[in-house]
């Protein structure tokens, strides 16, 4: 497939840098340090979240160097030692990353990801690993709400033209082809990341030709075989649905073709779907598929579906491709332990905000599994070096962090962890999957998810709890940094 | 400067190309028509726009090609001819573009890029002429807000991390530098763009230490002229300022250097912010500036100001990087006019809503500034043919198009038109400005505008009439596609 990867090192920021530097001076960059990247809050009030970004972190991961003229420019600033800049002209990160595999139905707390590195390259990673999971965790998680708003309806990603910037238009296509949409309008989201692309005309086609039927006839002349007229130039029922009819009557009829759609991209999509959805069953073409866009999003569509608007397909442009009614994943990359002789030191950052208050140390998380439903019924957040007792037998308490008089006693259950090693020792030891695969595998966490998880409104908050371990040492780091805060 | 462009001929809606090939088919690509890109409603309910992103626009004009490879990709996909994919090879753009210089202080319904071509090349840059100008259009506007309500004090972007992609970051931060922030946190938008990068510490590296105070000395010893240090970790006021004013006490005060800077990044910044310069000042670090963070936007920081907060430098993330309020900038790209035997005949777009219903023609746009005040008093678009006629004689009565009976006298005055050449028969005609030139663009045109237009509640919506002329024009379309629809 084509390439449009660029070397994007120096897309960090300026503070990546000056802490870099400031690590190397005091010789802490030989010091493990572990961060997780993590998020505080799901977006649009929802129950859920599907991550995604991983591929392109990876690839970033792997095309991290410095080039001279990268050492260059930083050595013009004046402030960084010539020891460091000729340390960053080797620079490859030789961690290891751990991470919950895109397309994953993930929740608020949770690492999505943890490094585990030297100070310098932990640290400098950071805003470029959050950069493509805010971005894409966003885009595939509202494209996963769009989805389900459609109830089995074709959902088509048609946003390019609204989005911020070439990425945000490539890479929130594949986002949302992860998330559940069918297609993009976005030719190169195709070409370079498999999303199938689609399309149709613009007005411009209509209002190119002396009349409205020409245009439609030059069309189906063309393309009989993958027909969508846009009808609303002019007048949806008075005239675009009409010149359609007569378009497909002289051209298709004759060709025996049945399939053919068309396009509203205006008015009252529910009055006007109806009455052409009529118009077209009247001549006969039952088998035309109608195309609702305008600005549409889950809330518009559940009310034109509750309406009984006749629509097959909905094209979704900038709600979706902007996330415009939530357009930011607030996702964080916190400093979690230190490795002191060998020991795993855990850290806190505290806020007044208690669900600003960072969980410390290096984790694993567990999703358990009802054995009976088969349901995803809670995750589970524990010290690296602890383990989870499954199977028929098994019995665990859980608590909500914080609020722990709130406890739920899970029976039966499977629990598997959500992270895979993603690189070792700097080496990649993860078999990046097909953009399919994540698509089959968002689908399949959202089928093991509760409906009182997934809904719209006041969502079931889902379970993402601490072990018992856990909470003990997150509580006495709190106390002691509290108590002894000089 | 370092490069990062790709070629990204690929990045445009499928029906682009359905419809070029359509055109090719029919023979219309040798027909001239003529696109304007413009946009309905500015964001935020704001008064106006700040026009950007016409370099990456004129970058992508002259690096449009085909590679085999991507002819080879659309010829996979069974439905373009083979004659067309033959002309795709040699494609090149050929045609005129004007447009208005970015930084310009902008009104809906301008036509703020034109594009004059054959069929073909005019439709396919329709993607991303919109994806350009839509997204920096949109974060130069939002940027333009958070300058004005920072009242003078400096504002730094912040937002790479919760940018939606990596351009979204990059040109964001040369938007929001366009739109008048005075610097960024990314480094490669300055490396790429010559935007200003700076940056200080994240909660990580005082985590890194044993003690908050061990962090701050240690950073104050590297860089003792560009200190900032992030005080909310633990505790502002009890913990961080105390031990800011500890290092900066052992660590500055002996080198003389009495320029610093502490950071407060949560919490409630008037309250924290008063406290911390009372707390400074009676340590004698007057000139310690304060910098504030966190969820900042223009409406936040307009009521920190009016609150008294002692904050000189704003730090601005995802509300700017996203336009977080008003993600989507809702530009178009619509067929004005078609050449037929060498004139230029008008075509129009209805629709059931007033304000989508396209203004027709090739046209130009002309600002007229009041020769007593030297401030923009309205726009006036015309007819390509026509000329506005400026001087201490000159008299126009402009009338609102909507509303025909608002009528306003304006004499004394000086039409200057806006738009320029940018591309004369494919080739550039257009030297790109130099970032801070349009920067100062952007300054200039906001101080000829009043402040009844720049304020953010209720904004006084600014002049932009049609010409006697084009609104008959307009008028006579109107009825007679309404009458004339099949």
């Amino acid at each position: 497939m084509k390439d449009i990867s660029r070397n994007l090192t120096m897309l960090t920021d300026f503070y990546e840098l000056t802490m870099a530097n400031g690590y190397f001076l005091t010789e802490m960059k030989d010091k493990t340090v572990y961060f997780d990247a993590f998020y505080r809050s799901n977006p649009d009030k929802g129950g859920y979240a599907i991550a995604a970004g991983l591929e392109q972190i990876v690839q970033y991961i792997k095309d991290l160097t410095f080039s001279d003229e990268d050492i260059a420019y930083l050595r013009s600033k004046n402030i960084f030692s010539e020891n460091f800049l000729d340390y960053l002209k080797d620079f490859r990160f030789s961690g290891d990353i751990w991470a919950i595999p895109e397309g994953t139905v993930v929740f608020p707390g949770e690492p999505l990801l943890t490094v585990k590195a030297n100070a310098i390259e932990a640290q400098f990673i950071e805003t470029y690993v959050l950069l493509m999971l805010n971005h894409q965790s966003l885009i595939a998680t509202k494209a996963s709400r769009i989805v389900r708003a459609a109830s089995g309806r074709t959902v088509s990603e048609f946003g390019s033209r609204r989005a911020h910037g070439a990425d945000a238009a490539i890479l929130g296509a594949r986002a949302a082809y992860i998330g559940g949409v069918n297609g993009t309008a976005c030719v190169i989201a195709d070409q370079v990341y498999g999303v199938p692309a689609t399309g149709t005309m613009a007005h411009s086609w209509v209002q190119m030709f002396d009349t409205e039927y020409q245009a439609f006839e030059t069309y189906c002349r063309i393309y009989p075989n993958s027909v969508t007229l846009l009808v609303d130039t002019y007048n949806v029922l008075k005239s675009g649905v009409p010149n359609a009819i007569k378009a497909f009557d002289t051209v298709l009829k004759p060709l025996g073709i049945t399939k053919c759609a068309i396009r509203i991209d205006s008015g009252d999509i529910a009055y006007l779907s109806k009455k052409a959805r009529k118009m077209l069953d009247d001549a006969g073409w039952t088998e035309c598929k109608i195309v609702a866009s305008n600005s549409l999003d889950e809330h518009i569509i559940t009310s034109l579906i509750s309406q009984g608007a006749q629509v097959d397909v909905f094209g979704v442009g900038e709600s979706l491709i902007t996330s415009r009614s939530a357009p930011v994943f607030g996702g964080v990359y916190k400093l979690v332990a230190v490795e002191n002789n060998s020991t795993v030191e855990p850290k806190i950052k505290l806020s007044e905000n208690v669900a600003k208050v960072t969980t410390p140390h290096f984790k694993r998380v567990y999703r358990l599994y009802s054995n009976e439903s088969g349901m995803a019924e809670a995750d589970l957040i524990c010290v690296y070096d602890e383990t989870v007792q499954d199977g028929a037998d098994a019995s665990i308490e859980l608590f909500d962090p914080e609020a722990v008089w709130k406890r739920k006693t899970l029976t039966d259950f499977t629990a598997r962890e959500l992270q895979v090693p993603i690189f070792k020792n700097g080496e990649l030891v993860y078999v990046l999957p097909r953009i399919e695969q994540i698509r089959e595998n968002c689908k399949y966490h959202l089928s093991s998810m509760w409906d009182s998880v997934l809904r719209f409104y006041e969502p079931h908050t889902y379970y993402v709890d601490l072990s018992q371990k856990l909470w003990e040492i997150k509580r006495d780091l709190i106390n002691k940094n509290r108590n002894n805060t000089l």
